[in-house]
Order: C-alpha cells, then structure tokens, then sequence
C-alpha cells in the first residue's frame, strides 16, 4: 500500500496550471490524494489577476499568490515556512529558465515531461539539481501504475527471461483535426518535434522503465501523417536495445477516432507482458508452453513490491491515472521528507523518474530526429 | 467535469475507519480529491490510544481526536467551528445509533451503506433526517461512475425505450474460503443476511440508480453455496419491476477466483446497456438494428450531463473508484455548502443517493430473506 | 485432432433443411467438413418441387430426392445401399413421428434439439431407440466446441474442486421487434415454452454437460418481457443441483440488441470458468488465490483430452460454431462405422448428446413451466 | 452468404499435404466446405506409399493416388475427366517448377503462399499463367475473414476518409524457443527470409487488400531477435504507402507466449478499423468525434456486400480460420465454373488474391531484405 506517513507535511508552490489547464487540476489532485502536501504558494498565471483568483480558489494565501514565478523564487526563498518543493506545469520551452532558477534557491522540483526543450538543456538542469543537491522529479505519470511497477519487477526478478522484443506505441487523435490553437502548435515553442515532444517522451521512457534497457540506436520516420501542416503528428522508428534486443514504436496525435492509446508489449526468452493504459489494472503475460495470465490484482502475496506499494485500493476495485500521478507525488514527498530530516542517501532507489530520465528523453528525441533527417540509422547519444 | 469550488471549505468529523481500514481510507482519499473538506475532528477507533494516534497521522489536533463518537459528538456541537458533516464508516450496527444522535446535534451524515441493521431502523433515520432538516448521503459507491451517470441518463432520455430486463450481478471471492474472522461474520452483526447488508443491496441499488425503477415484487434464494457455514454467501433472485420490466440477480461472495464482479446488463425496447465496475470506463450499447457501440468518453458534447459532470480528467485516462467515490462526496459538499449559505431547496436533483435509497435497500433485504423463509414470492415493503 | 477416418464413410439421409433452411445448412456443412458422409437422400421440403430440386444441386440422385420423409424411410429401408443415418431438421411438433418411424426401420439417427415437444413423447423415442438399438444424436451443438470440453473436463479432474455455483446465460434479440411469422410462433407448434424450447434447453444442457451435474429442483419465472404478446421470450430461474450446488440461469431472445449470449459461468471450491460462444475460443479460469488465466490453445499437452479431440486447427487460427456441430457429426459417424462393423458397445464415452440428454431437456422446461405456473419451487421429473 | 451453387462440381487434385499436414488438412476442408469440389486425385507424399495411403483415406481412387507431381499432371492431362484444379500445398521452392508445368497443361491453380522463392520466379509464374489463360489464386487466406472484406469495403466506399495511417503486425512464437526441423530452417529453402516468407507475406498482403493501396518505399531490419541463429525471426519496418500514407509492422515469429497475433489497424481522416485474426468476427471501428463500434455482425442491411457474400451463418455463431479459407475455394470454384463453361470475363472482381498478389509479395520481401543490408530506405520494385 501507498505510504501513509511520510513524517512530515511537505510545503508546495506551483508554476503554471491556473484555471482551465488540465494538468495543472491533475497535478494538485496528485498532491492532495493521500495528504501530504499544503499547496501554499502559486504563481498560476502569467495574467496577475487570474493568477490571484485561482490561488483564492485554491485556499492560497494572498501574499504567496505570485503574479511571477520569478517573485515566487526569490519572495518564497526569502521565508522561513518557505515551500519544499517547486511543480513545474508550464509550456515546455519555460522549463530551462524556471528549473535553473529555482535550484539556484535550493527548491527540490517536479517538473513535468519533457525536461526542456533540448538535449543541452536538458543536461544542464540535470547536472545543476546534482551539484546543488536539490531532488528532481520529472512527471512521466505512467510509471506510476501498478501494473508497470509489476511488469518492470517482473522483468527485473528474471520472470521473462532475457529481453528479445520491445514495442511501444502511444496513438491518439488530438491533432487528427484541425490544428489546435495553442503554444504546442507555435513555431517550435513545444520543441523540435511536437509529437515526440508531447507524447514520443512517454513512450520511450515507459519502455526503459519496464525493461531496465536503453535504446542505443534507431531508425525513424517522423513526419507529418496528415499533409500540408507546419507540426509533425507522427513517428514510427525501428529500435535496437542496449542488450541486442529489437524494438518497434509507433506514436501519433493524428489517428482520427482514438483515445489515448499508450501500450507496452514486450517479450522476453521466457514469454511476454502487454499493458495498456486505458485499461490499466490488467497486466497480460504470456507464458512460453503455459496459458496466458491476466493479472488484474494489485494486492497480496503474488504481486511483486512495486505493485503492491503502489496501490490504495483492492479486491477488484480500479485505480486509474490520478492515482499513477498520486504515486510520483507520493513517493517524491517520502525522500524529500527524508532530506529534511536531514537523511541524504534515500533508503531505497527511487520508483519515480528523475532529471537523468529526462535527459535520455531528450536524447532519443534529438536521434529521431536526426535520423529522420538523413534518412538513417543514428546512434543515441548516451554521454 | 466536477464542481471546482463548492464557495466555503466544509469541516468533516470521521468516525470509525481507523488504522488498517480500507474503507476509512476510502473516504478519507475521496473528502480529499477535490479539496473541499477539511478533516478536522475524529473518533477513528475504540481503542483511545489508537483513535489518538491514528488522528494525529491525519494531521487532526489533539483536542479533536475524541475517543468515541459520543465525545465527538457533545463536543463538536459545542463549539463555534463545530464540524460541518459526519462520516460514518463503522460496523452496520452502530449506524443507527450514531446516526439519530447526530441527527439531533444537527450535523449533516456521510453514512456507509446499509443504513441500518433493519428496515424499521432505517426508516426512524430518515424520517428524523427529514424533520431535523439534516442533508444525508449513503455511500452507495458505485453510483459515483462516470460511466453509471452516463447509463442513466441515456435511460432517462429514452434512448432505450422501454425498460424490459435487468440482470444484476455482484460476484466476489472474499468468502470463498475460510470464513475471516471480525464483525461481518459474527452473530448477525451485520443484519439478517450478510451477503445481501455487505454487497447485495449495492446490486439491487445501482438497477435502481440506472433504470429509475424499483423492484415491486421478487422471489429470491438466499443461503450457502458452501455448505455447512453459519452465514449466507449467496443470493438469487426473480425481479418485478414497477413497469413490468423483468429482472434478474446474482450475488455472492463466495465465488473462489474472482474479483469485484459487480455488473448490470438492461435492455429495453431500443437496445441495452452493460457495465463491468472491473473496467469503469467503458459502457456497451448494443443498439437494435445498428452496431455495437462502447462509449469510453467521459467528457465531450457526446456524453450525458451526468457523466461529464462526474469526471476530473479525459482524453482517455481512466478514472476509478477512489473518483467514484469522491464524487459523492464533492456532490454533498456542494449542497453542504448551499445549506451553509441558507439555501433551502438543493440547485438541482441529487446524484448522490440519500437515506431514501438507503431505507429502499433495507425493504429489498428484508422481502429477500423471507422471500427464501417461505419459498415464494414476496412483495417488497415500499411504503 | 479430430478422428481423420472412421473406417466407412456413412451414408447420410436428410429430413427437412430446405431452402433457405439456416439449420439445414449447417447439417450439411457439418457432415462434409470431414469428409465422413456422403448425403445420398433427402426428403427436404413438403413441397415435392422444392425439394427435388433442392436435392439436385445437393447432388443426390433424382430416384432418392424424396417428396417426404415417409416416402423416404418406406422406400431407403428397401435398398441395398440404404442411408445408414437420419438427420431430422424439421419443426419441432414434427420430431416425434419421424424419430419413431426411423427407429422402426433401424435406422440411426441425429435429431435436432428439442428432442420432442413433450417429455412423454421425447421418453418414448429415447425407451424405443435403446430396445431398437440405434444410435442416436440430439444436436445440443454448443457442447461441440473445444473449450467447452476443456472445461468439462477441468471438473471432471477436480481443477476446480466441488461445484458450488453455475451461472447460466442465453440473451438473444431475435424476438425483440415485431414477432416473426413461422410455425415457432405459432399456436404451440414449437412446444409449451417458445423460448425454452428454443434456446433454454441448449443452456440446461451446457451447465449439465460441463459440470456433470442434474438440476433437481427449481424455481422459474417464464413469460414475457415484451407486454401483450403471445408467446413466451423470457425466463429466469433459480437452480439447486443434485450436490447441493446453487446456480440461476437468464434466457431470452427479446433482449434488443443481442447477439447471440450464450455463456456460462461456473464456480468451484478451486475457482471458476467462464466461457461464451461468441469468443469459443478463449476459456477464463479464475483460480482462487492465483491470477486469472484465459486458456487460447486447443491442441498441445497442456490441454485435456476432450479439447484435443475437438480441434482441427492450431497455432491461434479460430474455430467456430461450424466446426462445433462437425464435431456431433464425426463422433457420431465414429459410433455408426462401429456399429457398421459390428461392434456394440463404443470405446469410449461418447462426447456427442445423446437420446437421454433430450429426454433431460423436457423435463427441464416441464418443471420450469409448472413452477411458473403455480409460483413456487417446483422439483424436476427425473424418472 | 457464401455462393451455394457453382454450376458444376469442381474435380480437384491435390500436390502436397500428406499425412500430418496441418495446411493439407486446411485445403482438404476447404475444398469440402461448400461441396464444389471433388477431390480426385494427388500426389500427397514424396514417399510413394506414404502417398497411396494417404489418397486411399480420402477416398481417391487408386490410379489416381500418384506417386509424384510429375506423373500427376502428365496422366491427369490426357484423362477425358480430368482434375480442372491443382492446388499445391509443398515446400515454397518447388511452387516454381509445379506452377509452370501445370501452366503448360492448362491446369488451373490454387497455390499456397509465398508464390515461389525469388520475385523473378513470381513474375515468371504469373506471366505464364496469363499468356496460357489459367486462372490463379495465391491463398492469402486470411482475406477470406468476412471482417477483413467488411474492412476492405468501408475504406472503398470512404467510410474511413483518405487512409493516412496503417500498422500491421503478424506476432507469433513458432521459433520462440529450439530451432524446429524441417524444410523453413533448412539452407534457404523457404526463400532468403524465413519470416518474411513464412508469414511477413500474409501481414503485407493484408494491408494492401484492405486498404487498396500499395506500399512504394520501406525501411525495414530484418534478423534474429534471438542471438546466435541461422535463420531470420523477426522484421520490423518503416513504410510509405502510394498514397503519401505512413505505415509500419512488426512480424516475428519468435515472441515466446505469443499465438498467432495477425493483425491489423488503420487510420483515416473519418476515423480507424482494427482487426485481429484470433477473434475474427469483431472489427473495431474508431469513428472520429463518434463513439467507438464494434461490429460483430456478418449478415444484414448494415453490412458490406463484401462480408455478406463471405459468411454461412449468422446470429451471431462464431465463424473462424476454416471458413475464411474455404471462401477463397469457393469462390476459385465460381471463377473456374465459369471458365468450363465458356466464359472469360468474370462476373464480378474476384475477392481472392492472384498471382500479381503474389508478385507484390516477393517485391516487399526483396525491397525488405534489401533495406535491412544497406541500412538505408529501399524503393519496392512495382515494375
């Protein structure tokens, strides 16, 4: 089960999110899921006045409802009850400037995916959030769920075998439409390539996250499916693996009549597991010579650690993605709890994904690119 | 999508739900959600030493953290930032007692289902609910969905036709095998038939919930699917409904190897509608004459009123029973919050069921048992 | 794998099937699958045009395309080369002469189900085939397929433990509209019950076949769900079986927007299966205390006896309802090429239904329209 | 439905598919299913006795059980009632020399896939075929599926708008484990890529024919996901359709758990079709701004004329693999009734695939292998 205690109640400040942002409502639901953090400060809104109304609403204090995240920083890091952790729910070509800043003040942070908007960037906040000590969270929600912790404890306690074949995909129809009006959609503010940057991020990282495995070369095919328009809506890559296994992804925004589409399949010498993520409380393994198994518990002596420990409800009921996001809000609060109590090694390696996954997200964007480009196979850099 | 802002926070005393209760953390997660409860005073167990503790967990001041109910009660009534409502989550019989006492101090009551150990108990609540004035929901959970809300409003519409058959199911594997030991279990603590109180009256609610129909009439075989135990894991029966309709039900918990298992299946004249609370987020419509279809929207000008006014997130990300159930709760806290402002008569119709349904669940038990005494037909007490 | 020869191929004679005939249809298809019949007469319509030439593009010689059953056996059981079998599919007020006069010549037979349209009636045939000695085959089709015999025998071999629980579902659509015209629908032709005699019997059969078990008393509500109609096109019953197991059954063909429905659901000590004949090719197994297994393979050792033999395909291809009923055909050509050769008793059990299980069905709707009739528990006639 | 006269029964003779033959079997049945045919003669075995025994167990008459191909078409040439069908069901690099001469005798063919084992072969094949004037069909089977021709005649009639996106997958775990003996793993017998051969074939085929469109430029990595072996497993691929559509696929044969695993799904601008072979008889249909339908019927106004010319039954009851393929049989049986008598255009454009399918297969596999060696884009060669 979730943990219930964490010691101490965590102080949050949120950059971006106001009124309207979807994210923004998921973020602060994942804080207030299992109560332990106090959304204290805000700067919501680069519109001051919208900025302060939605703190109200919120039960922020007017003096920590910030018309900047910048006052935010600097007034928040000046207090004495200043606020522990800084979220970071803003367009993605924001994150490098607020991310630099706000560990220049020591603020632990979670961000939400992709880190920044390019490899360089990306690398430079991580390697800032070490030697500053400040603990990192980035919000690659779906490694939140039960079922992945279970798939990835299964592949890790050797249940599949060695890794042969990976393939991921995420096929959505957010943009199967008329382009969206929106700063995703405006001259490269998303990044270099919107699809990847959007949704190609997830995918890549909830395949590294279930096998342990990092892609060391690839093939792809990033382009727009729909033609005429100025942003891509579609990759498809060919995937090697750190360990020789191949892999497939194929991740769109423009397949008319989808929902959200994310999925894993993977097999193993021993058999294979498939997870998606609209149906997320079941875990399909196939089993080599035995029949398949659908593993719909979340709780008890036959679910592995992650799993179980990432769960608040059981016999039957289902748990979605409020409660994955929950879980990263969940598990960041226990080891920034741990630094304030002044414990610096966190007593167990982190379920959630960090500044360094971050990085590597920003890596593969930058190969697929690249490779689209030249028409060939890339390597991913890994330095 | 769910109320934003209900205009004043509302103060909520627990009681019962301490530590290792799932149920306790059930409602604590769902007064959380949204934000709009604070959860100010408690008597979390009848052990003081651990209703103290457990409070202090929950961040409750110590002054608040009543060793019993009927602490809480005197006290809270005394002062100026007195609760605004009770939760109560303890064994069914003790609601009747907490609830006439909170009735009298004038607190609005979040009651577990069943609402009481008997019919006639059940109705002494809400008759003295009505005439004190106080606000009542009993927490039939799964009416919280989404995808329910979208069921019923599809029925309301006359989308299909007629009601002619319902078929209801709950089949869980909690007793299975050994019989656990605790409140359920023994000497009738749990009313006269243990199935029916525990998971039945949740089946017979939900038919109600989505067709607007009650059962008038049923001929029902309440027992032991495995023999020679001291409680009833077991119930079938024939329905009547008010209309004619036809109807059907299959409750147990003692089905070894499965989960959840609570399920409708209704068709009228134009088509039917099936729903698997395993998998929330999708309602079957097998149309007369057309496809099937599975709605898996939430929100969006597609979906009923009721659906997109219970759902926090979409694109294709499931929600769950935690939402289900915050649902109710954020639904009470809006009328609390009316009642707190000095508005009499609710905006709009409840979607959260009240001590009305809670007293229809109560007949519908008590027509079953002597349904299965007298080896006939019964008529359900309806007055 | 399905029996690849049987010694002889059987001549085959066809009463009824005629044009248009879906069910005749099928007879034909199932006889040729494998290879073991050649359809040598006929008598397929009481129009003697139609049925001549219906018999032509059948292939079947003019002198054995017969103008009506009577004509066909008088004259069949005069030749040399005489049809070895009758395969009656005819209306149901019609199975009794027929199945009478065919035992009277010896011959062998396969019946479509209901076996009689009286209990009396339907012993008498099944008492006069045993005095007579021939073979005979009541198409209860469903229990053909491979995964039905998987389960069978799962519980034959204890997987699931004592059954506590069955569970049985038959919800069509094909009188949910306007009623059809058709001697089903008219003034008893079909029997006391239409939708019993139709489709109840197939599901009584299917919980008896797979569990092993009679149903030994019961209590059944048969009518009709769409108001001022004629005919019955719904029931549900409570069942007791013979070792104390509960279950309940849900049978009509007036739920608009159906498709074909039938499933069952049964549970053990050890757990539980579910199967449903629009997906034949998947059993779930849900094993208490273990995860939920859904069994797609039909042939290799993990697979039981029964469905090894019913299978001709592997490597995950389909199978389906056609292959279901060939299976009835084969084994039964197996049995008459045994006898043929004179051998009596079979060398194993037969996996086809037989005269005793039509004789079962009967009595299932006789006690099930009793029950309805006088509204109380009604015990079933198995004398 | 499926045609139930032809006009004259088809005399078929078979190469190949001797005792222990899952494909012979398949052939068998489907040339049985609709009785068109008449299987009278074969060359079962290489092994002489092998092949009179098999023939006499279907009832082949012993001077036409021959004892090679070679003899077969020599003797069967100068018979006045000679076969007028070869279907060849042997290894894939002897389709090449059997085509050719029974092309010379006039013979007409229905042959297993891949078409021969080099495009050059193909092409020569498929010219010879159309300067002699036999007809031709590749058995492609899995486009017999009543679904896939649905899927086909909705893209046609432009229920899906422009395609933009196509993601096929063929996912099986025959190699998953030891290498298996016999002629695939043998030295090139099955042609330069046993899983592009054996079964990638099948997955391209299936876009094409549903989609109507054809696949210009690919990027493909074929090779073993299983390290150290000799023999190809798995390709994935990158693909540009003629349209400007996107594609990928993933086809192995080497993902342990896995069944069968054909598949397909596409995209246009009105919404997406998703099919997957193992449960045949439900096409998903993704309507964009629609909810989501699952067509499950075969029969009735709703549906295309491609899927009500290819289904025997309906309500519902389960059509699988055997079907399918024995549409294509009937529906060669149509095309060459016509043929004997005189006529030489078709009445209608076949629904089963030609020897120009055939051709465009072996174009994918070489543009395919070709790829995977250079590491680069390949253009397919349509000449």
């Amino acid at each position: 089960m979730v943990i219930k205690e964490v010691g101490r109640r965590i102080r949050l400040g949120l950059v971006g999110g106001g009124p309207g942002s979807m994210i923004g409502e998921t973020h602060r639901i994942a804080a207030r899921i299992d109560g332990h953090y106090d959304i204290v400060a805000s700067a919501l809104s680069s519109d001051p006045e919208r900025a302060r109304q939605a703190a109200a609403e919120l039960g922020i204090a007017p003096e920590r409802a910030y018309a900047s995240w910048q006052d935010m920083l600097v007034q928040e890091a000046a207090r004495d009850d200043r606020v522990d952790v800084i979220a970071i729910m803003t367009p993605n070509d924001s994150h490098y400037d607020i991310c630099m800043r706000a560990i220049d003040h020591g603020f632990h942070i979670i961000c939400d995916k992709p880190l920044a908007n390019t490899l360089a960037q990306a690398r430079e906040i991580a390697v800032a959030a070490q030697r500053k000590g400040v603990e990192f969270c980035v919000t690659y929600c779906y490694t939140g769920f039960p079922m992945v912790r279970q798939a990835r404890d299964m592949v890790q306690n050797g249940e599949l075998g060695e890794i042969r074949q990976v393939h991921l995909q995420y096929v959505q129809s957010y943009l199967a439409g008329e382009l969206p009006k929106g700063w995703r959609t405006e001259n490269k503010r998303g990044g270099d390539s919107l699809v990847l940057m959007d949704i190609g991020t997830h995918a890549f990282h909830l395949g590294a996250y279930v096998t342990g495995l990092d892609v060391t070369k690839l093939c792809a095919d990033v382009g727009s499916a729909i033609p005429g328009r100025s942003v891509d809506d579609y990759v498809s890559a060919l995937l090697h693996y750190e360990n020789g296994a191949r892999g497939s992804l194929w991740v769109t925004n423009a397949a008319a009549g989808s929902e959200h589409g994310l999925s894993f399949r993977i097999h193993g010498d021993k058999g294979g597991l498939e997870w998606h993520q609209e149906e997320p409380n079941k875990l399909i393994h196939r089993r080599h010579g035995g029949f398949e198994e659908t593993i719909t518990r979340r709780l008890g002596p036959e679910m592995s650690d992650g799993a179980q420990r990432s769960t608040r409800i059981h016999i039957g009921h289902p748990e979605g993605y409020l409660e994955a996001f929950a879980n990263l809000y969940t598990e960041f609060a226990e080891r920034v709890a741990e630094r304030l109590k002044g414990i610096d090694s966190p007593r167990r390696a982190t379920l959630y994904p960090t500044a360094a996954d971050g990085v590597k997200g920003l890596a593969l964007v930058a190969a697929s690119v690249a490779s689209t480009h030249h028409g060939t196979w890339q390597d991913v850099d890994r330095s």
